[in-house]
């Protein structure tokens, strides 16, 4: 939550209760909240709990029976969540599940979060790098702008994408989705024509047939080589990376070269990542970050308190209290587990 | 040095010897020196040396007597490197020595250096920055740019600036030389005018009186509270750097800014700055890097061997043997020791 969202919250009737110290890891003081009109104290007992990981048993043990709870709690890969606040008599609505119609767009943290990610990827792939994304001309001659490659071209690649254009890099982008290669464009990218079709469902690409996918990897490993940077952002919801930059890959690029791998937390799409780690394998830099918005605090805080906070207008009446309705589309396709009786 | 700068003195009729390992922190395999030409070996009783930092007395111990080296070599700072030098017989040239003329511009190693500092000091800020750089328009609102502010529009505070603007950042600058606010805004930033003018020789500013001091102070100090980012340069030549940026300034940011104090080596232009440290001063961020080239080794090294080929070529005949023209203005401006009888 950030002071902001605090006031429009309250704007619309609600009172606000903030944790001591909530802040701290975006570095904003206490006293901004209060400031902002939030009261600072206890806040599991409120109608509406609001964090942003899963919760623990211990936490759940602390909402009230009849509350409201919102956050990311990982339903997919994490059921057991479902089941304890189901136990605890607790309503909840789970960010990650919150459909990708046009009126859930204020709402979609999964989307504003993977903007952090993609942005904080670029940066880290600079950081890492052994040369400059840029041209540079200087009088004892000029450096060649650094090449970039973005491996799925979601929110996150699209972001990737972007900054590394910003910065001065030959960008090019490549996703199984052939239908994205206008948004690559539309970013100043180059799109990567694998000649591969995997469109899906809900955003996603469905997964791929055995048979493609060895195609898919041949030609894929024939092109990484001549990057300076690949970043890797493919993930399919519930399972497990696919594997895109083999080890044989890593071994064909340039030493100094930089990878970074945003599927870390599932798995990674390189072969040679350690989740969490920089891993260095013979000139090659791999790293595979985990949960890269937290680097950067204030504002990965204020897009998802903003994707709350549209959530919890839903939620209430034009008074501020709880009223839900559970045949509105985006209350259904979020709710994890409801009250019985609710 | 890189192998493109051996084959290219290899072609001026040069035998080159590079130490073995001597790439391996840009991640340069010795086989790439050999492919260009070099032989791998003991480097010390080349005619010619090249290296990048001044050398231990060990180093100097190894060189031969009536031998040439080329090098960072500190001569405003560390003068006892040119009397050990001397005594050892050795002709040496410093890098930072070499006049500002513009036929020497290709031998510039500190612009060539400080190119690489500016670009990764505006890296390091927006890595440390809680905020984005550029403006972000989500479906849940918008985020705007961060505001940067560059102390200094020398080579560094330029290239510091015109990395800001890349990544989206909100960038203006300041200098003591009024002259250089077109250089600024030829970046694509705005120009910070506090209204003094310290215009002094060879490029550098010359030192304030201590009244315009104060006043630039109470200027900057009101001025910086309101920036995201402020990343300072500003260094006078074989002195202590200015302190531009007071506790005060400090105290009065945002919590989440951040300061880059690229003046860390010669003492600091923040007066909070702990030099090679990251220090979090009551919410605000403040970086000291020390040596910023040697975190983006290969393009650092590339420039560097192309400056140092230029000179090296200026000492050679057209056979590749030595014959040094102290007459020359740029030989006899960056030779801080000749050999009696040279």
């Amino acid at each position: 939550m950030v002071p902001k969202v605090v006031e429009r919250l309250r704007a619309k009737g609600l009172r606000v209760t903030v944790e001591p110290g909530a802040g701290a890891g975006a570095l904003i003081p206490d006293a901004a909240y209060e400031k902002a009109g939030a009261t600072l104290g206890e806040p599991w007992s409120a109608d509406i709990v609001v964090k942003v990981a899963p919760p623990t048993p211990e936490e759940i043990g602390r909402l009230r029976d009849g509350g409201v709870l919102i956050g990311f709690l990982a339903p997919l890969t994490e059921p057991e969540n479902a089941s304890r606040l189901a136990e605890a008599g607790v309503t909840a609505f789970a960010m990650e599940s919150i459909p990708r119609i046009s009126r859930a767009q204020s709402m979609d943290a999964l989307s504003s979060q993977a903007n952090v990610a993609g942005y904080r990827a670029t940066l880290l792939a600079a950081q890492h790098s052994v040369r400059f994304f840029p041209m540079l001309t200087t009088a004892a001659g000029t450096v060649p702008p650094a090449k970039a490659l973005v491996l799925g071209a979601g929110v996150a690649g699209l972001q990737a994408l972007a900054t590394a254009k910003r910065l001065g890099a030959h960008s090019t982008g490549y996703d199984v989705r052939p239908e994205v290669a206008d948004q690559v464009r539309s970013v100043g990218a180059q799109w990567l024509d694998l000649g591969l079709d995997a469109t899906g469902e809900g955003g996603y690409a469905r997964e791929l047939t055995d048979e493609e996918r060895a195609e898919q990897q041949a030609r894929l490993t024939k092109s990484i080589t001549g990057f300076d940077v690949v970043i890797t952002t493919a993930q399919v919801p519930g399972r497990r990376a696919p594997t895109l930059v083999t080890a044989g890959a890593v071994r064909d690029m340039r030493p100094g070269s930089v990878v970074i791998d945003l599927a870390g937390e599932s798995g990674g799409n390189c072969e040679l990542s350690v989740p969490g780690e920089v891993v260095n394998a013979e000139g090659i830099t791999i790293v595979a970050p985990l949960n890269l918005p937290s680097e950067m605090p204030e504002h990965a805080s204020e897009l998802y308190a903003r994707n709350v906070s549209a959530l919890v207008e839903l939620l209430v009446n034009a008074d501020g209290a709880l009223a839900v309705d559970f045949d509105d589309e985006i209350v259904s396709g979020s709710c994890v587990t409801r009250r019985e009786g609710d």
